[in-house]
């Protein structure tokens, strides 16, 4: 296909598609004349991709061209091409600061019998937020926690049900970022407004 | 107590207190000389409370002080109180604008059974992320959302839950803007975390 189809089957604006190619997140098609080229389906799954990791989860160019690297690396490994699209595993090896909440996370995590890399950003977050309670003066127990992450496991099992559908890996990577950082505000949205019909429920006249 | 111990006790320093004092967001202290005064723990509960709402929830001044107004209105009805402190029930009477995710919503809250307020801004997010999924090519029926909305009443269940040990309503609104609100980032945290497991449990080597 043409760069104008490619354009119009994916959504992406013909300058950015040049963008991309200028900056080698995507191969460049097979020239047909001078200033034309043609692109194919292959070109369209990475396109799709590439803008999942700017556009959705807001990677750098720098960032998005080093995942897309790794993506091609390990096209029949779907563990890893999930953790790299979703950020899990990120390229540094650097280790993660020791912090207070850090133990607590880790124990949290064999309560709950989870593999994850020491280096998933998430660890920090759930970290973060239990010493950021105990600083407002909220005592929380981290086995506070555990409920909810046996809910996460269920959300989890969820979303991978989801990218079953897809078979190729470009395609699944691009639907799995998509769902999971499109998703996150409407999950917090979800909680809000359960909230608000169970607090009508119980306190409601 | 006198405004340091005010300050020790809730964290907030002297000149934050200061502030809320002038902005009439913290009634005054009870004098005792010309530049003394004495706070009580209604003092304190209240002022942990526009921490919560102004440091945590990120309200301005303003609409704190509209938000502890209807508060004080209130203050025996704890659904009111908590659709207040957690914004379900902005005090705006505008009616939201239609947009396409809209009737999806709809569908979806009323196939929850939910009781929720026409106003609450949550709908707009569950609504913009259908559109947003379309707009990126996503085929995503709104029914796919209603398991992740059945763990999302449960999770609103274990919330409402941990509000139950606190009598005051100053407090327990204090505690739902802390637990709703520092939560977010750890609950989706969580769901990454799980997300890896899941993905090592099914694809892993």
């Amino acid at each position: 296909m043409r760069i104008s189809e490619l354009s119009r089957r994916s959504g992406v604006p013909i300058t950015t598609i040049k963008h991309y190619l200028r900056e080698g997140l995507l191969p460049p098609g097979r020239p047909t004349a001078a200033t034309q080229a043609e692109y194919t389906e292959a070109h369209l799954r990475r396109l799709r991709l590439i803008r999942a990791l700017i556009g959705v989860r807001g990677l750098s160019t720098k960032a998005a061209r080093e995942v897309l690297a790794a993506v091609s690396e390990h096209e029949a490994d779907t563990h890893q091409i999930l953790g790299l699209v979703l950020g899990a595993r990120p390229t540094s090896t650097t280790e993660p600061a020791a912090r207070p909440g850090a133990a607590e996370t880790d124990a949290l995590l064999s309560e709950m019998g989870w593999e994850v890399s020491p280096h998933a950003p998430a660890r920090a977050v759930v970290a973060q937020t239990l010493e950021t309670l105990r600083t407002l003066g909220v005592e929380y127990d981290w086995r506070s926690l555990i409920p909810y992450a046996a809910l996460a496991e269920r959300t989890a099992t969820l979303d991978l049900d989801q990218l079953n559908a897809t078979a190729d890996p470009l395609e699944q990577a691009e639907r799995a970022v998509l769902l999971t950082v499109l998703l996150e505000p409407a999950l917090l949205a979800l909680r809000r407004l359960a909230q608000e019909d169970e607090s009508a429920k119980r306190y409601g006249g």
